[in-house]
């Protein structure tokens, strides 16, 4: 493996633990803890794992001898960057508690640990990916470990490999399913604890006790990076509109997040759409408004951030997509049949009135997707449509009629960008180096502690690392019961943007000062060598949330 | 203007100035010098700035007095990283030649000359853009400085504000202009001497006397840690193929030095696409050999990088474009009238049999988009064209023949980007900081010395900065005689990947290994505060350039 100088001079960096960390610790129980609601029917489903206590550890004055361990490892759903730190955390934690631990880690994801693909992870493995981006070390997966028979072959495999301990590094699903392999595992008295850590970029996995998840802090800074070397061109060539989606399969915090950063004259926040029940049209007009605004200032230059989810928290929308799946589901074969050219049509006069005039509304190219792309289960695949594309076609209409009536009298030229892959595997900031080292290196301590079911909790980042309170808290606790395939299912409740959160409310309180007025911020690329101010700040997201606590 | 944390801690770097210019200096002539062809022509055109010659610049032991003198600035074209550090060493370098010196710019572009829109460049402007990126300071603009009345209408205003000197930072086409204007004002003995510095991202601005265009390190140095990031999400995740698409209008350099850096699975160069006479089928041929022998090794993943103007070097694309352009020019009312759905058959039975086949050999969506999207000139935008998006589906459908055939058992799915506004005003890199300041202060050594018609020339630039070695070189040296617009001009050579330079030689040389195997190099982002190896090298494209030098 080819180095670049970046990766050899940052191979050199010890991320900085907790204090607490550094020596040997005690685990300080708390009060026994409730899930977020459905608390009768998450205890009955998770009857040994549920209602136990957050855990916080302290320094322990008196050092026990510790025993060797074989720890597991998964990497399980999309890349985030400092996934490999906390590996090498949880490497260095077991290895503190007995040199003689060992590593495991199941090979592309959760379907490593059902099929016996495993890799014994050395000291001389781990030294190669310290702080670097990437699930390369062992791969992901998105393989779902829901059935007994998984659970059971897994088990296999643990005992096989004399494994006590398995750490499940991934989002909200991924840990939903980590309770309950916990759950199953110790109503079956079988010797294996299971411990989550939370990873993902979208940032939609959190709530008091998890501050963040991890990838968040970095992915954010790379779209900033390019949004705001985007925003210096828009505003040195004064003549084009950006449209930019941003990835974040669901909630809007990275949208969010780089328009904190890098002040946009548009950001849509999928949340506030649906709170308002607004239309594609809606959306479309306030975008247009903007445009016309700044036209009349002579500024024919701008950028709009869109959210990845946008589509499907647009009420009209999803009910359209949700009578589509069902209608090209139901007639598959006979609309096979027809003639491309006559598709459109065949579909406008199979759905209900409502849905139709929405479909109609629609650029062709768009409505065309929403009725040819589709999943394994026939349906739409909502991440493909270039939602920036559709919206700044349809802000060009809306502009037109503006022009005619007399409300906009400017030049509108599009270029659009999406933004998801560059971000997802890039070296983590100093903020997800130390978050991720200290986050493997605290189920380290969990693990020793000897608690399943409990995910790795690191709190109080907005502080120097040092002082940063590692601890762990019941899995249970965060979950609710949710509709999934037709059935109620205990999952842990997705954090979506707030309306009334403090990072919201302080975009919300700028935007039109942002709208009209050019008030780019251009943060550059991530430094790690450089001032604490430039290299070391979590983010805005982080500070406003922590502000007044 | 609210500052990122990185510019204010960026804004106190002091670029590194040749020691040469430091101190006095005097300008030492070399041999007269002659174009790189078409020498009569030439001469002709350029009777009073032909024949000039080189300058190199050497500490002078007997410093003499400076005169105060008024110096005009005008961005030309598209933005490169860099132009800020220009204007901010030509404003050192002229207040160190007297400290009453004035700077005035242009505003967006060429066009601020002609129209008379422009503003003084004080102290308290010129610090606020040290070190940052974009055209901002002044705005960028593409008009063409071509005719008399334009050269007169500039001459005006550079009279009104005693200006005796105008620097212009722009491409090929801008220092041609720049070449014409000062052999016009010296023609009719108007006492403005015009000096050209040499900007684009593209790289295909160089010959031996000027090593590289501003702009081109950074601008590299940004796509190759994006592209870096999303290899290392491809190869983390493994199923994906990402076809990446790079910015640069005619020549590979970008592509090339980004291939350099990163080691992807395909890079495609333009000219070697053209110097093998290749169809776009055996562009697409190439990459699906090049899937199919990973996919064999159970590889379904890769990356292609595919330069911006791949299109234009197709011959058989270029003689479709051309017959395209002049079949919808003549008969554009008739077509205007044809259903949409008719079109396609329409334009394959008027293309001639060898343009039709080829029109029909392209998917669907990009047959269209040849005959849609016209610029002003009635032309294709073939700027405009996905060739990203082309080529995988092309690739697609090669792979599902090769399927058939028992030559190919993978499954291939793809993602597509296209960089380019990402890197234009990106915050320069030290080199490009460096190399820019020195540029623009040498810029005012050449005005000083009283020349015109010189293009600022920094050059020894793979060694540190402190020994780099500053002189001039006459535009006309860089000319031959071209066909634009139907008739002979005088134009600035462009600088083409050399398929026997160094670079290319070296990607050739590694290619067959990487495309295989799995050798993707993480560059990760622009460092300007760590070790010198990682914040100071320049292009690996300049590294293998001065091998043997």
């Amino acid at each position: 493996m080819k180095k670049s100088a970046l990766q050899k001079a940052r191979a050199a960096y010890q991320p900085k633990l907790p204090i607490v960390l550094t020596g040997a610790v005690k685990a300080v129980e708390g009060n026994p803890t409730e899930s977020v609601a459905d608390q009768e029917a998450i205890r009955e489903l998770f009857p040994t794992t549920y209602g136990l206590p957050e855990l916080k550890f302290e320094k322990n004055t008196v050092p026990t001898a510790g025993k060797p361990i074989n720890v597991g490892v998964i990497l399980s759903g999309g890349q985030a960057p400092g996934g490999h730190n906390v590996i090498c955390g949880l490497f260095d934690g077991i290895k503190k508690i007995h040199k003689e631990s060992r590593l495991f880690g199941f090979v592309m994801g959760p379907g490593g640990l059902v099929d016996h693909k495993y890799m014994e992870l050395t000291s001389s493995i781990i030294d190669e990916y310290r702080n670097t981006g990437g699930f390369d070390i062992i791969g992901s997966g998105r393989t779902k470990l829901e059935t007994k028979e998984q659970f059971d072959k897994g088990l296999e495999i643990l005992k096989e490999l004399n494994i006590s301990a398995l750490v499940i590094i991934g989002g909200d699903d991924s840990n939903t399913n980590a309770a309950v392999l916990a759950e199953y595992y110790k109503g079956i008295a079988a010797p294996v604890q299971v411990i989550g850590c939370p990873k993902t970029i979208d940032g939609d996995l959190k709530n008091d006790l998890i501050e963040t998840s991890f990838g968040f802090d970095t992915a954010t800074k790379v779209y900033s990076e390019v949004i705001g070397n985007i925003q210096r061109d828009c505003n040195s060539a004064k003549k084009y509109w950006h449209f930019i989606k941003l990835m974040g399969r669901s909630a809007s915090h990275i949208a969010l997040e780089c328009a904190l950063q890098t002040q946009p004259n548009v950001c849509i926040i999928s949340e506030e759409v649906e709170d308002k029940n607004m239309t594609l049209q809606d959306v479309v007009n306030q975008i247009a408004d903007i445009v016309a605004r700044r036209a009349a200032q002579g500024n024919n230059f701008g950028t709009v951030l869109i959210p990845e989810g946008l589509i499907e928290f647009i009420p009209a929308m999803k009910k359209l997509i949700a009578e589509l799946n069902d209608l090209l589901a139901a007639k598959a074969d006979e609309f096979a049949n027809i003639a491309e050219k006559d598709q459109r049509q065949y579909i406008i006069d199979n759905l209900s009135k409502e849905n139709a005039e929405v479909y109609e509304s629609l650029p062709h190219g768009v409505a065309r997707q929403l009725s040819l792309d589709r999943d394994p289960h026939g349906n739409v695949q909502v991440s493909l449509i270039e939602t920036e594309k559709l919206l700044s076609e349809m802000v060009h209409k809306r502009l037109e009629q503006m022009r005619k009536e007399g409300a906009y009298n400017g030049k509108f030229s599009a270029l659009h960008h999406f933004f998801g892959y560059e971000g997802r595997c890039a070296d983590p900031s100093n903020f997800d180096a130390d978050y991720c080292y200290a986050l493997g290196f605290n189920a380290a301590c969990l693990i020793n502690a000897g608690v399943t079911g409990y995910m790795s909790s690191v709190r109080n980042l907005t502080k120097p690392s040092v002082q940063w309170v590692p601890g762990g808290i019941p899995i249970t606790m965060m979950m609710n019961m949710e509709r999934r395939h037709g059935s109620m299912k205990p999952v842990i409740q997705k954090a979506l943007v707030r309306l009334d959160g403090a990072p919201f409310q302080k975009f919300a309180s700028q935007r039109d000062d942002w709208a009209v007025n050019t008030s780019y911020v251009y943060p550059g690329p991530i430094q790690y060598f450089g001032p604490a101010e430039v290299c070391d700040q979590p983010t805005m997201t982080l500070r406003y949330e922590h502000i007044g606590k």
